[in-house]
């Protein structure tokens, strides 16, 4: 576990955490001020798999803080990262419009191509799953030699204007099982996305915090890969998260209060 | 385990232990003489999913053997039974149109409703799947009373014309891990499946025997529910099956064997 006096470095969950709905939480814009004062080496990281970073960081703008795209960790940019590091080759993009522009730096497999991927990478595409997708996309797994599973996130479904709707996971379940694999999954809760965010800060688990308002998904997961975990009582916070195990690290009110706590480390 | 000494019931897997390609195993003709002439209860189980037993029966008949369709179990007429015994209530059908005709009891949910199914029922639909059809099956089962998820097999893939193709499995999956539950599922080697033809010629798992050509999914999967499992040398059998662990509880070259075994116990 990571000692609170060996922190030097900051992952810090967005939605809940800095903004919630259309408006900031209190305090954020002078927590802001604090980190790039104090130079704390930091990421946001979030789930967001549809937009691309230039849209999350427009949409702080607009609330009224400033934050570098390059300062923002979404699945897309943690699995482009995870390819280059990890694989060579055209990887097969199953991913939404919306974040093909986070790959320009992969080669992408022609779109009719049933072999020759060095990686499937598979987000929420929605509607757009078709049989024909879906058994292109198994086939490219059972090709030799078998490329590798990236999933943007392991969400299960999302309430959508109509109703329920299948979101990522199944999929990448389908696919597993299918084809016999384990996928890397890029997104809370998976240690694959803790550990791309601390490659890409440079630090390590056990001098870095992740702060968020989900005891699971941001807090307990964080913690597994031996970060030290910070649970905010803004966003989803409810007080029966407080019953969970294993405990958080630390427990504040809002991330407002980070920097007093900090400063008394 | 069964002991050999009590076994008066037979399930018999068809594929590689009855017939083989377009041609019957030699010798099938004397055991269907014998079995008849001894009357013992006996079922034919196999994982055909997309056929009616009618057919199953006719293509029988054509190499020479008589076989009633009450005596053939299937996933979908397991299935039907299943649903008939453990709930009431509309069923959501979505199973192959040669296999409809078998849930004729079953009153069948209506195709656009998205709620108020007591079973959902997947089958192997191919390339019929859309994104509509599996969210609207997800959606069925998050409904409130939480209908049962029932699996017409769980084959992970199949060898098409044009490459391999996507089976009933990956479906179950993604469904199962999006509404968190899990499938009955009725085919080998599930033990419901065995549990169903048991139910159907109303023998206990102790004193039946099944024999087959597949030591995993028809052997080792009877042990496992309690059954005497027999592996026959035809069909599938390889030499190094016998390497696996749990052992058959009996080996034979092939069926036409099996009443020589009979008549010494």
């Amino acid at each position: 576990m990571a000692a609170a006096n060996k922190i030097d470095a900051l992952l810090i969950d967005l939605d809940g955490v800095i903004y919630q709905g259309t408006r900031l939480i209190p305090g954020v814009g002078e927590f802001m001020k604090w980190i790039d004062r104090e130079n704390i080496p930091h990421l946001f990281v979030t789930n967001t798999s549809s937009r691309p970073r230039a849209d999350i960081s427009s949409k702080l703008g607009s609330l009224g803080i400033t934050v570098n795209q390059t300062d923002i960790l979404t699945p897309p940019v943690a699995a482009c990262s995870w390819l280059m590091e990890h694989t060579s080759g055209p990887a097969a993009l199953i991913v939404p419009d919306g974040t093909k522009a986070e790959f320009k730096e992969i080669d992408p497999l022609d779109e009719n191509a049933e072999g020759g991927a060095s990686a499937v990478v598979i987000g929420d595409i929605g509607t757009d799953w078709t049989f024909r997708k879906l058994n292109r996309a198994f086939r490219l797994l059972m090709d030799e030699p078998r490329p590798v599973l990236v999933a943007l996130g392991l969400t299960r479904y999302w309430q959508a204007a109509d109703g329920l709707q299948l979101d990522v996971a199944p999929f990448v379940k389908a696919l597993e099982y299918a084809a016999g694999c384990e996928a890397v999954v890029l997104g809370k809760p998976s240690p694959d996305f803790f550990n791309e965010a601390l490659h890409q800060i440079g630090c390590a688990a056990d001098s870095t915090m992740m702060i968020g308002d989900d005891i699971v998904g941001d807090v307990q997961a964080a913690q597994h890969v031996g970060l030290f975990g910070t649970l905010v009582k803004t966003g989803k916070f409810r007080p029966h998260d407080l019953d969970k195990s294993p405990h958080p690290d630390l427990i504040l009110d809002s991330i407002a209060d980070l920097p007093a706590w900090w400063e008394n480390q």
